[in-house]
């Protein structure tokens, strides 16, 4: 069955008004323009049949789409779709709608989807993809568009922010394997254009003080990098029994490196990831990672993106979710042989 | 460094005409209306300057918004990722862009979707939610508004469809289980108000005439339905060795119920899953399951969507992609104890 929408017109005709009066009603703007009682009795049967303001039409009056554009750098990365589940679910709750586009891992794809997002009118920008230098972020700036950073952020820090407290994630993966008696402990990292890749890898210096050698930045967080990394580390014939990677999916291609060398995990090698992302803790062996809220870094980045639509003279912000170390069987104890 | 675009005006300015030539060379439907030598001499110029025409502007003439909507029941499967990935990157190839949504597999914030994505004026919908008699597939008819189903259909299959052969994947999960020596095999289904969960019941039963106490419908394609769904079959005390699952996620589902029950998988209950979903080779025990090229499923739905865009005339098409099994660890021959 497919019923009619009920319009302005319909509200208008059962309260006896002229179409502008409902309007009004239903702005809360201008609502103030009409009397309580009126108002009250307009609301009440604009409720009873179920009319719904549409956002969108009353943004054809403010110049608003009601609309945000989400940009990820992988959505096959199961990170992401809890962040866009946030996301979406706590835009919804104030009628917008997100228009979400994966750009791969590539630069040139972020511009184009930037430029095919504005073209169609958007509110406000949350990006997930920042780079040190982000053109697309510059341009948000330069052109007021409201912008949130989520999980990656930029040197600029001029805009608001919401990602992981990095170095104390790195720090936790340490002290755990140290904890465990491991001494020479690698470091496979992510791209170094990226908060994420640098931040972590600056954390692990300093928290380890380790061979140079041991620590191979990959360029992307893939597990096909992972893979090609670890391969190039274990290539290097140098001894170290634990390793961080810099994200879960590094860490799956630290498995699969292993596997391809005979080499086991945990008995052979330590591994850590980062992220704590769906289904790690189902993989041979469950993987010790540092967990992130992912669905509240999507609902913090949408609540602080509305803040700045509604007020854009708001300070930016700058949030960092501190992660926590789950341990489970991909570490182990520094065997005595 | 941000670079002003080059619009319609700095190519006029550069080519010496009129802008309004300049867009009717850049429109294939106008070009005809200027000679060849002044649009190739036009084209060239605003190649060289690097002039985009963006499909939007022409939409304002055309009425067309060169964007689409989407929506899938549930993100955090690992399936729909790359559907979506495929959807993108193909739209993107003709100028249009996807506007996502998950309805967190309920169907009333399908409907909310559906009418704020449809306030925003869209050019089609892709829906991967489908129920049999599905009030949004109705509404999209009824309005002319172009739509693909992706992955599940409706019963009235009076739109474009791309999705499993459900029937043969049940049949060879079956045939492989059977092969095993197994005998009694339970079944863990789907919602049977999904396409998806009806026809792999129904496949099941013609394909192994089971105990219908064996079979058992979850209200989701969760691992919590699967978890709860596996306890309800467990908590029977009849005998079975073997089970389907609809899908993945239930599969998982199965793997928790039998790890709290002290049971093994393979060695006391072999289990075969759906989909082959990412990570799914990386499980403790690998799974073996149905393999969907879901890229494709979306490369698929997005091309038959831009044909009936172009041709609204086209006939509905029906597509089944054939599932491959991939044989892991989560199934081994009957022992004779």
């Amino acid at each position: 069955m497919v019923m009619r929408k009920v319009n302005i017109k319909d509200v208008a005709a059962r309260a006896n008004v002229h179409p502008s009066t409902v309007s009004r009603v239903m702005n809360p703007e201008t609502r103030s323009m009409v009397s309580t009682s009126v108002a009250d009795r307009i609301t009440a049967i604009a409720n009873e049949m179920g009319y719904a303001r549409s956002p969108l039409a009353s943004g054809l009056r403010t110049g608003k789409s009601f609309t945000i554009g989400v940009i990820i750098p992988d959505l096959s990365n199961p990170v992401f779709p809890p962040v866009v589940r946030g996301i979406e679910r706590t835009l919804a709750g104030d009628g917008y709608i997100a228009i979400l586009a994966d750009s791969d891992n590539s630069q040139k794809s972020e511009q184009a989807i930037y430029e095919s997002m504005t073209s169609r009118r958007i509110d406000g920008l949350i990006l997930a993809t920042a780079h040190f230098d982000d053109p697309i972020v510059n341009e948000c700036v330069q052109e007021q568009l409201p912008v949130v950073l989520v999980n990656r952020t930029t040197d600029a820090h001029n805009v608001t922010e919401v990602a992981n407290n990095d170095e104390l994630g790195i720090q936790l993966a340490v002290s755990h394997l140290k904890g465990l008696g491991h001494k020479q402990i690698a470091f496979l990292g992510g791209p170094e254009n990226t908060s994420t890749g640098r931040d972590r890898l600056r954390a692990f210096k300093s928290a380890n003080n380790p061979d140079p050698d041991l620590c191979f930045s990959c360029d992307a967080f893939t597990e096909e990098a992972g893979l090609a990394g670890m391969r190039t580390i274990l290539d290097l014939n140098k001894p170290f029994t634990a390793l961080v990677a810099a994200n879960d999916l590094l860490a799956l291609g630290c498995y699969d490196a292993l596997n391809e060398r005979g080499l086991k995990c945990p008995e052979d090698i330590s591994v850590t990831g980062f992220n704590d992302m769906p289904f790690v803790d189902r993989l041979s062996p469950p993987l010790t990672s540092l967990h992130i809220p992912h669905d509240e870094l999507g609902v913090l980045a949408a609540n602080l993106l509305l803040e700045e639509i509604r007020d854009p003279d708001a300070e930016h912000k700058t949030i960092r979710l501190d992660p926590e170390l789950v341990v489970r069987q991909s570490t182990a104890a520094l065997s005595e042989s």
